[in-house]
């Protein structure tokens, strides 16, 4: 049985990528939760990853590491993880580098934390840029492959790429066209969305570092954590 | 016939990485060369590629953009894109991953300029973490795997993403252990690198931004270019 590393659900966005495509597409796995350190968790975390980050995916002796890679090492043993459909396929993959590489304002500026509400102080030029970037590359696929999902009628591996940003939007009240709104609608309806943001609100911890940033970035206006 | 959009073979260090790929494999295609306008290139660029930047693949009407989507693109295509061996696959993923979204210290502080020769002013601590980090990855794979290549006998795609940190191994005189070193020069002596080097060197461009960028960065030792 494969065995993926992850980080605090309320916090670890990349953790969410792997976990939620494995939980969407019955790929049966075992979850081990490492929570974040205060400050660096790279030493808590090279106990399993090579890079001191999550996640992590271990089978048998092999480890694998970096989201994107353990989700091609999924697509070779599972149907489902990228669309069928060749076109779309291609497409997927790009947006998925995209976003595996980019989006950096999105990602600096506004942190995931599943169970805050925050306004946002002064968004950046960047971000305007990349908000609007990703509402025309989101609608491109929506219209392109037919949704109800990016890449065609199944959730894929795009899908779960994009899958933080869905929580982002929520959190920060992020302004996208309407197709991407009934889009991040879509995600957070997922049964598997809906898993992870439950646990999300009922973890233990505040990491100060994560909790800090965040508030940095704006005005809390809602925390729906029950260790508050 | 496929074609390849790159920019400036001295500066730009996405657009080598499936370039010498596909000239390595000989996958035969249409080279399409865009030099960088002063400053932003975005306009320019978004006349091929989505995210307006380079490299992006033309295949008839499907163009696929970002270098690690290419080369997935490019594996389902053709042989020898990603060896055949799983765990060798597995782990070149990986390792290809890790540089598609990391290693932001190595890119920022030791921009690649194939022609140019510098003695670095004041490495960073995270530099020289990634230094280490880079290094260590290196020699697992070399060691594992068995050499000269990255992940086996034959050059794949993760040799190809790694391909710019040997020019900028060269540029800058970065330290690295031994094997890590001769797998250097391996790279640097492959047909495919020594071309581009030299198509470089030859180019009749010199961009203000990437110039300055560069010599912000130490002292500038030797500029092989032809147009100096
Ligand atoms: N490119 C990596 C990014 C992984 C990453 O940055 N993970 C974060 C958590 S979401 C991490 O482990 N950070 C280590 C730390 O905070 O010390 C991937 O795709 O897996
Ligand atoms: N993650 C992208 C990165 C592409 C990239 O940043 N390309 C640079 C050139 S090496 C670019 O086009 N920059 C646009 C500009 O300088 O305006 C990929 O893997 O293809």
């Amino acid at each position: 049985m494969y065995r993926l590393h992850i980080a605090n659900k309320n916090y670890s966005s990349w953790s969410l990528r792997p976990w939620v495509l494995m939980r969407h597409l019955e790929i049966p796995f075992e979850e081990q939760l490492t929570a974040f350190d205060t400050g660096s968790s790279w030493r808590s975390f090279r106990a399993f990853s090579p890079t001191g980050k999550v996640p992590c995916l271990e089978d048998g002796e092999r480890g694998i590491w970096e989201s994107l890679a353990i989700v091609e090492y999924l697509a070779e043993r599972h149907a489902g993880v990228w669309p069928r459909d060749e076109a779309a396929r291609a497409w997927a993959r790009s947006a998925s580098a995209e976003m595996h590489a980019g989006f950096g304002a999105l990602r600096d500026e506004c942190p995931m934390n599943c169970a805050a509400r925050v306004r946002l102080s002064s968004p950046s030029a960047a971000l305007e840029q990349e908000l609007e970037r990703l509402d025309e590359l989101w609608q491109e696929g929506l219209s392109r492959f037919g949704g109800p999902f990016l890449a065609g009628a199944d959730f894929s591996a795009v899908d779960a790429f994009f899958a933080p940003v869905a929580f982002r939007v929520r959190s920060f009240g992020l302004e996208l066209g309407e197709a991407s709104r009934v889009y991040v609608d879509t995600l957070l309806d997922l049964p598997a969305m809906r898993q992870w943001d439950a646990d999300a609100v009922a973890e233990p911890w505040r990491e100060p570092g994560h909790e800090d940033d965040l508030l940095a970035r704006g005005t809390l206006l809602e925390d729906r954590r029950e260790n508050g």
